[in-house]
């Protein structure tokens, strides 16, 4: 690398240019663990920070089997179709476990995966959730830059990662299946408080009635809870991800829920307060990188945790003594 | 102050021997300011943790008017009668601003506040939620050494001081009024989550058709969210705090949670979950705090906010720059 700070402005170029090529670079680059990488990856997405935050950014969960794939395969192939150009991303902090990224088979986006106005990266691979989200919080500004205008970040309905994708997106979406009597799967406790819409899918053949009961059913139970907005009551909606049914107008939610933020000054409180989250939460990954990382200060560490968790140290003391070892 | 060990140790045994000038003296400790005071605090919990851990736990949490006060005294009138020894404590960050605790007036807590085996303390009344949430955690610990059995941990229904309560306790109890029609009061989405039991209170008289509608209500909604654990399903209960009726019920339910909860293996699981929760949030606490107390570094910080939520500096930057800061 002869000079890292002209590769950092012809990447930038490359990205304004729109070219995915670049792109993939660029994300591999905020994905890189290297110190050197990730200053640059610092350094070129400050610079084309005035190109972004114009995209639409929709999370969107839903546990395995409910179609999640298929439904951004149907989704974003509608969204193309009106002139979009749609980025897929995903936060799976498993995924390093696993073996491969809920992503990774890209068949299972089989007409997106295909589409040149569409751009799919699998989830980054290592790390904490909290590196996991900063990577694809990171990836995401990068598509914006390229010109990609609609966002799609997809989450495995596990423990926190919800979380994370809702505060990087403007709507969060999350997919159900249709229910029978005592089948009926609850809705995630945590996932109630998140949601701006439930979707339920499979809304096709025999599954149509029991699909519209499921919404009522949860629709019902939705109407008992505070809104997180008086400008926005969650909807509950019907679709099919294989027909295509219902995905135009579940497209229109995310269009109205955005107007009505956007007029009621909820929309630019909301990017604002998540800027601000990030910025705290990348310092505080910073500062506890450390107490991760480095092997003698790990063990440590467990020591001290175990300690506590038995109840023979006090949380006081220990972290106490967790702020020594990072002097 | 000669010895600041022999001091220690005389209010640890003084604790022990269960003085509440003594413990009242502790908790002044604990919330106090000053370095070395922080230092016997430590030292203090420290050497009384072999005699915590025994007490039931409850958080109580509920909107103003909804007869919290009255409740916490018609329940801790009610444990002490069945033999208990009840503290009550309060986490509420808002107290400092309003000029006064909602435990500061007493006379709310007519019976509890003149009873032998009753303690009321208010809310420490300075510093982030963080802080206050963290001095009413060892306050806590001090009044299971000093022989209370039972902490009732009050709290507002503002924001995340709902998590901070149930993050200290075993059982997290949500008081509402009954409703009528279209005025029913929604469940706030966060509670929900957390909740243990849901208590409508003010069953008396007229009100008691009106609060069974209410319960069979919002039990219809919780039957459709996924319980936390699959050995509770949160309880929709009603009561009378005026007239005593169901407060036994009330507390019946605390104590059948407990059970299940320990034959779960939760009930040690969620104890060791929460100590080790407490030691990363007071060692975050500790880190940062000279980002919020040090004045010149305070104007550079909210500068960097004020840049960041505008979108002009990246998170990321801005992190770094922070940490920076810390050096």
């Amino acid at each position: 690398m002869i000079s890292q700070r002209t590769d950092t402005t012809s990447l930038a170029n490359a990205l304004r240019a729109g070219s995915r090529a670049a792109l993939a670079r660029a994300i591999t680059l905020v994905e890189s663990r290297r110190a050197d990488h990730q200053a640059a990856a610092r350094e070129l997405v400050q610079a084309l920070l005035p190109q972004t935050g114009s995209a639409i950014r929709v999370g969107i969960t839903g546990s395995p089997g409910v179609g999640k794939s298929t439904t951004i395969d149907a989704l974003g192939m509608y969204l193309v179709g009106q002139g979009h150009k749609v980025a897929v991303l995903a936060v799976d902090p498993s995924s390093a476990r696993t073996g491969g990224s809920i992503l990774g088979d890209k068949t299972r986006m089989a007409r997106l995966s295909h589409c040149e106005q569409a751009f799919i990266r699998p989830s980054p691979s290592s790390g904490t959730l909290g590196g996991v989200a900063a990577k694809t919080r990171e990836a995401m500004l990068l598509c914006e830059a390229t010109g990609f205008d609609v966002i799609l970040v997809e989450t495995v309905g596990i423990g926190q990662s919800e979380t994370a994708v809702c505060d990087m997106t403007d709507f969060f979406l999350a997919l159900m299946l249709p229910g029978g009597g005592d089948e009926l799967q609850g809705i995630k406790k945590g996932l109630v408080e998140l949601a701006d819409m439930i979707a339920i899918n499979k809304a096709d053949g025999d599954n149509i009635k029991r699909a519209n009961i499921t919404a009522a059913d949860y629709r019902g139970a939705l109407h008992l809870l505070s809104p997180r907005s008086e400008h926005w009551h969650p909807p509950v909606v019907t679709y099919s991800a294989i027909s295509g049914t219902g995905i135009a107008e579940l497209w229109q939610k995310v269009l109205d829920h955005r107007k009505a933020m956007i007029a009621s000054g909820e929309f630019a409180s909301r990017r604002r307060e998540q800027q601000v989250k990030w910025m705290w939460t990348m310092l505080e990954q910073r500062l506890m990188a450390r107490l991760r990382t480095d092997p003698s200060i790990r063990t440590k560490v467990k020591k001290l945790e175990t300690e506590v968790a038995e109840g023979r140290v006090t949380p006081a003391l220990a972290a106490e003594q967790l702020a020594e070892l990072l002097n």
